[in-house]
């Protein structure tokens, strides 16, 4: 079966990378760039460059467009705007969910059906199959085009109706991601002082985060139910230990403010009342209605 | 074989945990706690409640102590110096570093040897194959008596012969698990704003984790040799994310204190030059040295 002809518009790491998925899995692929010169390596693996943004928004059925922010994708195709009418536009430009609706908004009144995608990848990982890409549009559009869409990720998936929503899942695992950087990075300067390495600490860390994980389930149903008891470890347990990490940083030099802010949420809870309540409770600090 | 006698000390929920794990294995176990009328249900299961502290502790060849903190286990200890000579206490009180290390000290001046335990795990995963207990002390005593002490957790380990160890180990690791909590709170709030439940998100945030879990290898990697390029996502390219994070978050009324940390880690290593590093390059921030 021929597969459907598709263009990348924005051929900066992640642009490449997509585009060569593409090209490797025999999509007559189509390429644009703002500035000349990034698509010589695609070429050669057998894409064509357009000369024009108008000519690559007409060269395909499906439009896939990855560039720096939401403004650079709409001025990138204000030229090409005519083009646009009956084509789906992919947009899996990192941004915000109110970016992303305006910018579905925009596409319907030019006459374009439009998916939003938020990429859980590093660009080597585009095209692997356990690689993520979450969508949001419309469930029948998706559906059309997942068979082409699943080459970029095959883990991908479409996790609502809602063009914003990917957004706010990406953002949501990025923190979750940061968070946990960081507090690997205040164990393993932790450890550094007692000449212990961080490779030598990995195994410790990430075995350990299994059962961190497992915890969470627990959690999340404690969230959903909006019953916090513990069945473990309690809130106000948890309070000496905190106090020991900021100790054990502080006697070490080692800075400690994300050590307090744990120490804050914990005993902010218990102030609340809280004390025999699990980990669970200290959702409350980020929700909206109880600050 | 016959199992070794065993003495348990403090029946808080950790201590009836530990004895009662002792108690199964077919350990003649010995309990006592300061204020009465915890031992009934281990007495009931086999163990034999002790008149006084001298006589539990004089009761078995290994003492475990599992009180609130050190300065319990020596207020608890003080009428039984005369018994510790010759014997091995095991302290899996939570603590210090440096508490561990003056206790180990007090223990050999009155003839004791010592060992000291960071308990990984909440009271009901004690005796299980899977839980880690910590260990620090002399190897020799460590090997003499792992048979009775992986009965109270099979994962259990000997990290160092520093008894001061363990401790740090514990702290980190709890770094780790309240940082990641702290990331999933947030993320679970900023979901709720959507109507999505904290179990529908969690599925994505478990898988996620694992990713997480993969590039902390690489990073301990670079940590150790002090080569922070980044083969993936830059610190530059970060901060976008980040600030979206924290937009999303804003826009919804949830609390951005913690995505304002990782905003600082982050631009402040762009500004020492590191733009093109990895996530790495933010353990400067908690390193003694560099602040």
């Amino acid at each position: 079966m021929a597969r459907t002809p598709v263009t990348v518009i924005g051929l900066g790491l992640m642009g490449q990378a997509l585009a060569g998925a593409f090209v490797r899995a025999g999509h007559p692929t189509t390429v644009w760039n703002r500035t000349p010169g990034k698509a010589d390596a695609l070429v050669g693996a057998g894409a064509t460059e357009a000369p024009s943004v108008e000519a690559a928004v007409a060269a395909a059925p499906l439009v896939v467009v990855c560039v720096r922010d939401y403004d650079a994708v709409r001025a990138l195709l204000a030229p090409a705007e005519a083009a646009l009418s009956g084509r789906v536009l992919v947009n899996l430009t990192s941004g915000a969910s109110d970016e992303a609706r305006e910018l579905a908004g925009w596409a319907a009144e030019r006459g374009a059906d439009y998916l939003d995608g938020a990429i859980m990848m590093t660009p080597p990982g585009i095209g692997a199959p356990e690689t993520v890409i979450l969508y949001g549009g419309p469930p029948s559009l998706y559906e059309t085009h997942e068979q082409t869409l699943v080459t970029l990720g095959g883990a991908s998936t479409l996790i609502s109706h809602d063009v914003g929503l990917p957004a706010v899942y990406d953002v949501a695992l990025l923190g979750i991601m940061w968070s946990t950087f960081n507090g690997f990075m205040h164990a393993a300067a932790l450890m550094e002082t007692e000449k212990i390495s961080a490779t030598a600490f990995l195994p410790m860390a990430t075995g350990w985060l299994k059962g961190v994980a497992s915890f969470l389930e627990v959690y999340a149903r404690q969230i959903d139910d909006g019953s916090y008891t513990a069945v473990d470890a309690s809130l106000e347990t948890q309070i000496p230990p905190v106090r020991h990490l900021i100790h054990e940083s502080r006697t070490r030099g080692i800075d400690t403010s994300l050590a307090e802010l744990t120490e804050r949420l914990i005993t902010e809870a218990v102030g609340r009342g809280h004390a025999l309540d699990s980990y669970a409770r200290v959702i409350d600090h980020f929700r909206p209605s109880t600050r």
